[in-house]
């Protein structure tokens, strides 16, 4: 039950990030090959660096043929109905780009637990695989990634992920945690770029940097 | 015999690729240890991602330092014969990187079917095998990499794939099945340069990018 | 004993580079997890980069929580004491950078030795392990990687690694044989950047680069 689900939140995942790769490679104008590419390291970027650095070798997408069935679905369908679905491409990025962040945290804050890691470490590895393929994708398209550009992003899976763990102490079913979580990842990122958040400032005059 | 043949493609395209690395610091005007590192990273670096995810640790220029011999001794060669063998560096570059790129998405592809994996994730490991190394070099060199520079790259590497497997269906000898798809590779991108081939563009106006 | 110093390195080294990865997105400004998630990818990505090559997983930092813990404090103390401390943030910068260099090339090589690997693959491991947190630091803040900006950085690793063997020759302790190479590696850094030393330029006239 608990690993259906599981499976649920990877497919969905993997869906939302190769939209994001997709939109974000379209609006650089790469050709169809390209736009493919980047969907495919977007989608398994984060989940990649994760299992090499866990040791869960051969990884996913090269054990499993479904991964890479999904991606291709998922860009033919993405570029079929470009225009007929979105007109903004830069809010749909970041839309698929949340969700993608929010389903891949918790995927991987559910690995670290299968390896019975510490909880401050499950939560790295949930980050690890929400934000690496979106990185990938930045820099593979040489742009900043999104991830540094002065908004809230690892900030949001850290947040989902302790709240995570603070709801594990509670009676709530795994799958409601798990939702909840998600959402949260969701929410906090999509709030934060729509009301311009910003975390605090560290910096005092004086300094030369 | 077929592994042999596999190890002699490993050293043309590990020599191949040492040399794109040393022409692409050269444009750069890297000092001679700058070159020599860039050098490794290309001739490396394809082979080091597919075989970290894999799961084939330590990698194999780790295991064997013969890598490491042919690499020096390749960009001894380069540096010593530079300007008296080629005059036009950007071209120099083009005709290695091509070379490379077809021995090592075949040698990449091998791979992949000695560990029993499915045609489309062998050629996957084939394109990483052959893109990886010029990735890593174009963002060592902080160029935009020439994979994604609207030329074709990966797509050669997927075509030639394509048509191993398809030769795999018919009688002929794995050896010239293998230097067919090499060749496909190598002509596939250099003609592409040539006649400044195009993919087809997939982009529609009226849409906000 | 021998493993006992190693630690005490590992944890020196990783304190450097930490408040060097602070202190380079301290002058790129950006917000608060930003600084904290830049210092833990230049401590401990050098570090990860040899691990996952050699295949030693999960990696340190994700089996043994202190690194988290050291990485944190870290992080918190230099932001807490910045202006009061160091005036000069590029200066400051380069000193913690050249000494996590020092420390981190002779852990690697240490790493290489108990892989029972050949003295050049050791020390392109350390190497390996001194640069990576760097280059990943500065690809991620998207400035041109150090290394590859014209100064004498992976020459000192490189050197300092000669160094190291040749004195594993003579009847010298080993924690003196350390010792002594870590200062080199440092030392050479230092004075290269102070005294703009520069390697021999191997360019010729006459040729189209």
């Amino acid at each position: 039950m608990q690993e259906e689900f599981l499976k649920v939140i990877d497919i969905l995942g993997t869906v939302a990030f190769a939209a994001s790769g997709v939109y974000a490679a379209m609006q650089k104008r790469l050709d169809v090959f390209g736009v493919l590419i980047i969907g495919f390291v977007t989608a398994v970027g984060g989940g990649t660096v994760r299992d090499i650095m866990i040791g869960d070798t051969p990884v996913s997408w090269i054990r499993n043929i479904n991964y890479s069935i999904i991606i291709l679905s998922t860009v033919v369908v993405v570029i079929a109905f470009k225009s007929s679905i979105f007109k903004n491409f830069k809010k749909t990025l970041l839309v698929f780009d949340s969700i993608g962040l929010g389903f891949f945290t918790i995927l991987g804050i559910q690995k670290g637990l299968m390896y019975d890691l510490n909880p401050a470490i499950c939560i790295a590895l949930g980050t690890v695989t929400g934000c690496f393929g979106g990185v990938i994708r930045d820099i593979s398209l040489n742009t900043i990634p999104l991830i540094f550009e002065k908004e809230i992003y690892a900030t949001a899976c850290i947040l989902g992920g302790c709240i995570y763990f603070l709801l594990l102490l509670t009676p709530l079913r795994l799958e409601i945690i798990e939702w909840v979580s998600i959402l949260i990842v969701f929410l906090t990122r999509m709030l934060a770029v729509r009301f311009n958040w910003r975390l605090p400032n560290i910096y005092c005059r004086n300094v030369e940097y």
